[in-house]
C-alpha cells in the first residue's frame, strides 16, 4: 500500500467544500501534488482563495519550503481527478449514497495499493465501502476543523478493512506531520466527537438546571481544564493530578470522587426552552459577533496557539 | 463587603502546601500584601521557593510592575495571621473536620465584611461554614492547578451564603486578573470537575472497550478538540460548528447525532483491570517521565499558551 514517506506524491482531493479545500491547501504546504474534483462550479474558487489565505501560516506551520502553492489542477470528473493518484481524501457531503457512489465510481478505476480515505465524521467505514471491489482499502481518515490548521486525524477501517492500508494512513498522515490516531473498533461517532458529546452533555445539563450561565459553563473550560487539554489529554492530565505516585496514586486516592461525579451527572432533554436558553446564552456570550468573525479570531489564535506548542517541542 | 477594586490590600492565605503557596505568588504579583499560615514546618520555604520560581512568569502575565515579591510573612497560627486581613484564601487539606475548625477560628475573629474563600474541590460551601458565626461570608473560591497560571476560580456560597460575598468575591478575582465564574446552585464537583469527569468517563470506557489506546485516546483531545477548548468553551465551539447559522442551525442539524452519541456513551466499571490499562497505558504514552517532569513541561506550555493567547486579544 502506498503510505510511507516517498510512496505519495499526488493527493485526489474529491469533494472541495470547505474540508476538502483545506485539505488541499494542507497537502500543497506538504510538497505534494493535488488534483481536486467537485460538482459545483464554485470549487475552484474557493481552493484559490483558501490556499491563498492559508499559506503563510501554512509555512509557519511546518510546510516545507520548496512547495508550491500552485501544485493543483481541478477535474469536474471524479473518475478523471484521482488518475494517476497515490491517495484520496474524500470529503464529500455526509450522505451515505452520496458517498457510496462516489467511492465505488473511484474504486473502480484506482490500483488496489492506493488508500480511498473518507473525512467522514457520522459514517461508519463498513458502510461506506459496502459498494467497492475492495473493500480493504477503504477507510476513514477523519479531520477536525480547521483540517489544515488541528493537527489530529482519526483513522479506522471497515469490517472489510485491511490492517496494511490503515498502517499505510496512518503512515501518510504522520509523514505530512499530521497527528493520526488509530481506532481498532468502529464506533459511532469515532473517538473526539463522542469525547466532545460527553462533555457538552454535562455543559447542557448545567446550564439547564439553572446551575450557571452558558458564558460561565462555557469559561469552565476555556479558562480552565481546557488549557491543560491543549497540552495533553484526559488520562495525562489526571496521571499529573496523582502528583509523584501519577495515574496509580490518582486511582487510588481520587477514584472515588469521581464516580460519585459520575452518578451526578445529568442527561438533559433538550426541549424548545433549552434550546433557547442554548441560543440566547451563546448570542450573550459572544456578545453578538458573527460565527464568521469568531472562526476568523478562533483561528487567527489558534497559529498562535500551535507556534507557541512548538517552540515548547 | 470588602472585593471591589482598591478595598483588598492584605490577604490572608491559610494553608499553605502546594495551593496556598501558589496562590500567595500570585497575590502578591497583583500587588498585594500576603499573611500566610500553615502548620507545617516546610511551609515558609515552600512560599519562598514558589515565588522565586513564578514571579519571572507572573510578571508577563500581568503581574504589576510595582509588585514587591517579599511583600509577604507568616504566622503559624491562624487567627493572628487573618488579623488586619480584607480577603482570606483558605486551601487546608480536604477534610471537613479540618476545615470547618479553621474556619469557625477565623470566622470568630474577622470583621463581618471580610470574605473567607475556600479553595475546596469536592466540598460543599454549605458544609464548610455549619460551624462559622457568620456564615453569610463563606463561600468557595476554587483555583485550577496551577492557580498561579490558570485563570478559571469557581464562586459558589452555601445555603446561608449572601449575594454581597459572592458578588465582592467575583470582583475582587476579577481586579487582580483571574476569570471567576458564578455558580448559581450547590452541586458535587462544582463546574469544571462535572465537565473533566464527564469527559473522562467516555475517554475510559474506550479504552475499557479496545477502542483505543491511552495515548491515542489522549491525542484524541490534545490533538483535536482540546486546542479549540484552550480558546473557547463547548457551547461556543458548537456555535461555530453551526457556520453562518450558529446555535441554531447546529441545534437544527447536528443536535441529532449528538444524541445518538450521547445515548452509546459508556459507564465503565474502573476495576482492577482497567486500573491496569489505564496506568500501564499512560506510562507507555509519557514514555517514562516522571510526573513532576510532565508538569515542569506542562507549565513551562501553559506561559507560552496564555501569552499566545494575550496577544490574540
Amino acid at each position: 500500500m502506498r503510505g510511507e514517506a516517498g510512496t505519495v506524491k499526488r493527493v485526489a482531493v474529491i469533494g472541495a467544500g470547505t474540508i476538502g479545500a483545506s485539505w488541499a491547501a494542507f497537502f500543497l504546504s506538504r510538497g505534494l501534488e493535488v488534483v481536486a474534483s467537485d460538482p459545483s462550479p464554485g470549487a475552484p474558487d474557493l481552493i484559490r482563495r483558501m490556499v491563498e489565505e492559508a499559506w503563510p501560516i501554512l509555512a509557519r506551520l511546518g510546510g516545507r519550503p520548496d512547495a508550491d502553492p500552485a501544485a493543483w489542477r481541478f477535474e469536474a470528473d471524479p473518475a478523471a481527478a484521482v488518475a494517476g493518484a497515490d491517495f484520496v481524501q474524500e470529503s464529500a457531503p455526509e450522505r451515505l449514497p452520496i458517498k457510496q457512489e462516489l467511492l465505488s465510481r473511484i474504486d473502480a478505476v484506482l490500483p488496489a495499493d492506493v488508500v480511498i480515505s473518507s473525512s467522514t465524521s457520522g459514517l461508519l467505514a463498513s458502510r461506506l465501502s459496502e459498494t467497492c471491489r475492495h473493500p480493504e482499502r477503504v477507510l476513514i481518515g477523519h479531520p477536525f476543523n480547521p483540517p489544515h490548521l488541528i493537527p489530529l486525524v482519526e483513522v479506522v477501517g471497515g469490517a472489510k478493512g485491511s490492517p496494511e492500508a490503515v498502517a499505510a494512513a496512518m503512515a501518510f498522515y504522520r509523514s505530512i506531520g499530521k497527528h493520526p490516531i488509530e481506532i481498532r473498533k468502529e464506533v459511532p461517532g469515532h473517538l473526539a466527537n463522542r469525547l466532545q458529546a460527553a462533555l457538552w452533555r454535562e455543559a447542557v445539563h448545567l446550564v439547564a438546571e439553572g446551575v450557571a450561565s452558558v458564558a460561565d459553563v462555557d469559561a469552565a473550560i476555556s479558562e480552565g481544564p481546557g488549557l491543560r487539554w491543549a497540552l495533553m489529554g484526559p488520562h495525562t492530565t489526571f496521571h499529573l493530578a496523582g502528583g509523584e505516585g501519577g495515574m496509580e496514586h490518582f486511582l487510588h486516592h481520587l477514584l472515588p470522587a469521581l464516580e460519585s461525579w459520575w452518578m451526578d451527572l445529568g442527561d438533559p432533554k433538550v426541549n424548545a426552552a433549552v434550546q433557547q436558553m442554548l441560543v440566547e446564552g451563546v448570542a450573550e456570550g459572544t456578545g453578538g459577533a458573527t460565527p464568521a468573525e469568531l472562526a476568523r479570531r478562533r483561528d487567527a489564535a489558534l497559529v498562535r496557539l500551535l507556534e507557541a506548542r512548538r517552540s515548547s517541542g
